[in-house]
């Protein structure tokens, strides 16, 4: 007899989708891949050869010194500061969501999420038995909503920068109010940032949780995103007094993370590659998300509304006359061409006829290619 | 406020041990690290550039391909059969024993346990709200107490090889009694065996789960100890029936495990050079173990037994009239020798008198004036 909670984990739709999706022929804009052409060039023969061997042994559950002072830094720049105490080294920042369900969440936990939100994160709040309260994000974030629902629960998780799907950002205006709510109500504030680095026309504003006076908070970012994914490296940042829980946490989960990653992202940073690195992918990102603005300007005009990103991996486009987005990505899977239902982000489970398209996996030739094949599928 | 597990997240007194056992100076019996002398030399030049690069990206959630046969091909060669399906990489077992917990257990889910048993695992299954219910385990396992205990149990956690702290391992006349209970009982056995290759006499018998029937099973085992516990790689077999929850556990806490670590270790296995590698290790570690039953036959005879341990990293030493091994500790650790206590291990909070002495770690003079020190602060 298995646990209760196996019965909430999510069937496995979407995994099925994004297994179909990398299948040779098939134009994917369903999953969030980086541009394989943006990924970390990794130069393994510049690591000392001392730093290597000491890798290679356990090391602090909390990460490598080194590393949380790099990461602590960035964050001064962002206009967040913090000690390096307060940073700990994640296996990929999906883990902190595990950490942090750990920390929040039982059955029956009332956790305020945007509506849509992050797919992993919704599922790894359910599995654990949260109650999810949605307060809706289109283009802009209804505060109102957000306000009311706020004091009823014990958590907010937000992705006020480039959310993945909705491509959102935060306004500061709208990052000082939703902090100051929290603050009023002493709840605690879990923001999540992987996509802050990939900002396409000008810098997102500083962190939510920057703007919090007194309500606990915790905050996390990735080098999946910025450097490669395969490495598996995030970071949380945290108030003090929930430090120490999550710190045994991640004990529990996997005694620390790999060390070899930590030292190739440690060595990047000390050594100030990041930025020239960002410099280098950033017009690779800009020219797919043009691309695909042009592309659906061309062909899906009449079928659906959208925003031009400013950041992110994503476009969220609301498709008119389109109410089951599941069987429009099944006829469109059967073509070849793989897009991610809205519905699959809507923790109510409303489909509101919403599509996310990824722009930054696909070539530019075939992201026209796919675009039109979409639309001739909404025409028939 | 918090979820209500965090209130069993056990004590950081072991987690302090350990950072103090790091000091200069201090000769440390605490951890279980493996020597440095006998980790992996790794060559990353090795790796081929397109492997090295294709790894930067998001992998599968189940690990790669190459690396689940290969493991399945090493599974077969101790006799037991499993197929590249049916295999998980994890990011260290520690990870298994976090996913096992989220599929087994919930608030009061009774699990056998050895007595003694290993600290983290308790720690895991504590924090989701286990019942433990204890099988002594010293030089023999209690078959009369495990099948009484057994029919009234979700889960039996056992580690027959090896095991970590008590250095016993099971016959394969005890493996197939543990077995056929299992299937009487249609128990799920979750065994965890990390210490198989550091045999130091001769090889452990069959996994106990080669011999199971009927019953649900869970298997895992490391990297850490063969090669280097900083890549942070184990992996974990199981049921075909769990599989899929574990796959979908494993996604939600973390994606998939650390690619540039599957890519080194496949190779390393590809190319057959894990052998080499422990005909290299095993004499480090053989010296050690009987540098320390050398040291203990010397100086603490009249103080204690103990057993020579045939494989893995520890001795389980039963000191004659120490009842509070916590305080020893102390009083050890204030003399900058660093030991284990055995209350640590023991579910049920029992002391015993054990002390847990990990051999693998310190050099061999340092074993002999480490005991020698033991010794001196018995006889005050």
């Amino acid at each position: 007899m298995l646990a209760q909670r196996i019965e909430r984990l999510t069937s496995s739709l979407v995994r099925d989708i994004l297994a179909v999706a990398q299948r040779p022929g098939v134009i994917s804009f369903a999953g969030g891949l980086p541009a394989s052409e943006a990924l970390l060039n990794v130069d393994l023969a510049a690591l000392p050869p001392e730093l290597l061997a000491n890798a290679m042994q356990y090391g602090p559950t909390e990460g490598e010194r080194g590393l949380r002072e790099h990461v602590a830094e960035r964050m001064a720049k962002i206009g967040f500061e913090c000690r390096a105490d307060q940073v700990l080294i994640l296996n990929g920042s999906q883990q902190g969501i595990d950490l942090v369900s750990k920390l929040m969440i039982e059955e029956g936990t009332p956790v305020l999420v945007e509506e849509p939100a992050y797919l992993a994160a919704l599922q790894s709040f359910k599995l654990f038995g949260a109650d999810l309260r949605t307060v809706p994000l289109h283009q802009g974030v209804d505060i109102d909503a957000l306000a009311a629902i706020l004091p009823s629960v014990q958590m907010a998780y937000l992705t006020p920068t480039f959310q993945n799907p909705s491509a959102y950002c935060y306004s500061e205006a709208e990052r000082k109010a939703v902090a100051a709510l929290a603050d009023t109500h002493g709840v605690c504030l879990f923001e999540d940032d992987p996509y802050r680095e990939l900002a396409y026309d000008t810098p997102a504003p500083a962190p939510l949780v920057s703007f919090i006076q007194s309500a606990p908070w915790i905050y996390q970012g990735s080098f999946s995103k910025t450097l490669a994914p395969g490495l598996r490296l995030g970071f949380l940042i945290a108030h003090p007094d929930l430090m120490p829980h999550l710190i045994r946490l991640k004990q529990a989960a996997d005694l620390h993370s790999n060390r070899l990653s930590q030292l190739i992202v440690s060595q990047i940073l000390a050594t100030g590659q990041l930025e020239p690195h960002l410099a280098k992918s950033l017009p690779i990102y800009r020219e797919r998300r043009d691309a695909m603005a042009a592309a659906l300007q061309q062909h899906l005009s009449n079928h659906a509304t959208w925003s031009l990103p400013a950041g992110g991996l994503f476009f969220w486009v609301k498709l008119h006359c389109v109410s089951d987005t599941l069987a429009l990505m099944r006829r469109a899977l059967a073509q070849n061409l793989a897009i991610m239902p809205g519905v699959a982000f809507m923790a109510s489970g409303r489909d509101d006829g919403y599509l996310r398209l990824n722009f930054s996996h696909a070539k530019p030739e075939q992201i026209e290619a796919g675009i039109a094949q979409l639309a001739a599928l909404l025409t028939e």
